[in-house]
């Protein structure tokens, strides 16, 4: 096998883990560090593919359980794959489902072989090995496809962290088989490090996934309810042993803040649901620290936003009419909350990146915080 | 007074009443036949003000009833008008709150002097007189205000309806009165006539306003639960007696049908809830007849939507697409199906204007409905 895939690795900040570099796919290049915005069932809540190119999103997520029940294999077979069901020509990374399945509480019956599992959409009955894992990747066509892994839940037992782990690194070998018996060459295929909070797991996952010499790889099982200690403490564990020269994605990470904190841990590539999650509710980010626009102080406050980054799209609507928006509920509100947040996360990603070149991510990382700690 | 507003005639179809003309306002100018779409609150559900450019909507409706209750004139005032407030540069004409506040099923009481109601959202009481009505309007900063009038209720007895258009009248006169103190040169101020389903008040009422020489009419209850014959007939005589050089409002329709029926009989401005409201629904307009994306034929057909009119904002995505968002509850789904129907209606009104223009009218309308009628 020869993925399409490549990763260059452009620069390494002096005082610290932090990295810059590229990944090429088939459908485009991606400068990292990244956020990708979570776009589950082929939609990124709130926006249209046009917004996301406006903002320039380089990548988007979609879900294979997601996508699996609904439109379902065949009806993305026959569109020619997600990026032409959902008119997309920009990456796509796909997760394998199993956070999902997984998370279906007591509705799964988990063996060696795989997960069974019933619908929360119909209840009817569906049955998710690695290798179906894969090939549903494979009927969606993404450009990174993930193992398919047992994410750990918080807190766990060392015993049941350790036997999970082994689950996951025997499914990483099978999920690693079956993307080569299908020759996906333009689908890259990321292994994914697990062992909760346990360094000699986590090491030993980090160790056992670069054996098998995956195109990139993925931190998992964190943003499940740990500290922040705890993750950043995941993260020094397993980045170090993963290969230099391949990307690190770290799951499910997340606000600004511990955004930063993976950053500079070397970690490249970012996906969390919070940034559009909050924006539905009101809640802002910004460079000044995060706003509450339900809160009256906004109703007559006529200042855009965020002067700092303003997003492209709707960056010149007032606080005011924002409020106003969230307040009547309108469609509206939930489209130019989402922008602004995605479109933050993006800038950040972007700044980090040119503070890394410049060899100056410490400093980049403390001004901002300091900022934006000091708001609302 | 001498209002900025001025509307010219440009053509006139030789086989019946349609017209074509032009209104030149402060915030721009309008060609009609128009449909302008309804942003109640300040904002057309589901679409953004960039939207509604990119489909070349030429005017929107705003509602002084939700308006006055949410932002709240201070605020508006504050924000230097509706306009600065939405960030939309384009014309707005503004409803009385009339309807609406007639609709407060219960909670009103209608005196001579106006209207005492309590507000939908938190019961708090509120009093509307025509003046009020010309003052909320004023702070808006609407191009055009609509009188406060009653909307007689279908069906009416005679005494009913004869009872309520002379009120409708008498307030006429006094928004009138309110407009001119104000010295609003900058917005217009349009009468509505009523008189429900009965010819000689409909009659008496074109007389009554246009004896009171406003910059233009409407008429009003239509679109109340009449039968479509009975909404024709309101037109049919209401239309002929009102100046023929102001321009003529049919408010709260409709359907394309309806649209073009009215056009036929000389009316020049339409607003409608139910492209909005039916998108929402997943209704959609085609010129091949309404289409319900919910319908499972629709899950692989990879064609778009509308090939004779192609929406410029979201015109690409196939049905399969529009079909899955909509079946999986997707925020882009209202976006896209409001932008699909809102496109529908104004080009509808483009088409029927070039028809006008071109003086065949009648075999522009017999050709689209011979096609709309013929679809799902």
């Amino acid at each position: 096998m020869n993925p399409q895939m490549r990763f260059t690795l452009e620069a390494q900040d002096p005082h610290c883990a932090a990295r810059a570099g590229r990944i090429s796919l088939p459908h485009g290049e991606i400068e990292t560090p990244v956020f990708m915005a979570v776009g589950t069932q082929g939609s990124v809540k709130a926006l249209s593919q046009e917004d996301l190119v406006a903002l320039d999103a380089p990548i988007i997520l979609g879900n294979a359980y997601h996508l699996y029940l609904r439109p379902g294999t065949e009806t993305l077979e026959a569109a020619g794959g997600l990026h032409q069901f959902m008119a997309w020509d920009r990456p796509i990374l796909t997760d394998s489902g199993g956070f999902q399945v997984f998370s279906l509480d007591g509705l799964t019956k988990v063996t060696p072989d795989g997960v069974q599992f019933q619908s929360h959409i119909d209840g009817s009955r569906h049955f998710f090995s690695p290798e179906k894992a894969i090939d549903v990747q494979h009927s969606i066509g993404s450009d990174i496809m993930m193992c398919f892994d047992e994410c750990t839940s918080y807190p766990a037992t060392r015993e049941h962290a350790e036997k999970s782990m082994r689950m996951t690194h025997a499914w990483a070998a099978r999920c690693k088989a079956q993307w080569e018996s299908l020759g996906a060459e333009h689908q890259a295929l990321f292994g994914i490090v697990q062992g909760s909070t346990y360094e000699d797991l986590r090491q030993e996952s980090a160790r056992t996934l670069a054996d098998l010499d995956f195109p990139g790889y993925a931190i998992g099982g964190v943003s499940v309810g740990e500290s922040k200690d705890e993750m950043r403490r995941a993260v020094e564990w397993a980045a170090p042993l993963l290969p230099e020269h391949k990307p690190r994605y770290l799951m499910g990470v997340g606000p600004p803040e511990d955004f930063l904190d993976a950053i500079e841990r070397g970690i490249d590539m970012f996906d969390c649901v919070m940034p559009t999650r909050n924006a539905r509710n009101g809640s802002l980010f910004t460079t000044r620290g995060k706003v509450n626009i339900k809160n009256a102080r906004y109703a007559r406050d006529f200042e855009p936003l965020e002067p700092a980054w303003p997003n492209p799209v709707g960056g010149h609507y007032t606080k005011a009419y924002l409020h106003h928006l969230y307040r009547c509920g309108e469609i509206l509100s939930l489209r130019l909350n989402t922008l602004h947040n995605v479109f933050f996360m993006l800038q950040l990603a972007v700044h980090s990146r040119e503070a890394i070149r410049n060899g100056a991510f410490p400093d980049f990382k403390r001004a901002f915080l300091e900022a934006y700690t000091s708001g609302e």
